[in-house]
């Protein structure tokens, strides 16, 4: 069970993962693919149900092509 | 177990938190009571043994008084 304030952050990460995909234009499902992560559990961290941790947060910023420091920007 | 390129990605994160750490001037200890987090625990990140989640390193960034971001800019 989280904090209010560690919900905050985890909800924060999600919203920046879910832009970052948009922008992309990838799927969840296709994003899960492409950092071979489940769709279920990628469509967990945008909802900040997940307290990621650093190796998938890498995994998904090498499948966006972007820094992996820019999902942490919101946080 | 991580994969040979995960412990590399987990080494790279600790040698940073490190080098921010000794920029802040602060022992393993100090940063550890700062985080509300455990001394131990603060050394096997340092030392690339711990996959680290994004509460602890929002924890760990605001104590050092850091963006979050800045924990990941060399993996």
């Amino acid at each position: 069970m989280s904090t209010p304030s560690e919900t905050k952050i985890l909800k924060q990460f999600g919203a920046t993962l879910r832009a970052e995909r948009l922008k992309a234009e990838l799927s969840q499902e296709a994003l899960a693919e492409l950092a071979d992560l489940d769709r279920t559990y990628v469509g967990g961290v945008e909802r900040g149900e997940r307290n990621i941790s650093v190796l998938n947060i890498v995994r998904l910023a090498k499948a966006l092509g972007i820094p992996p420091g820019n999902l942490l920007k919101n946080v």
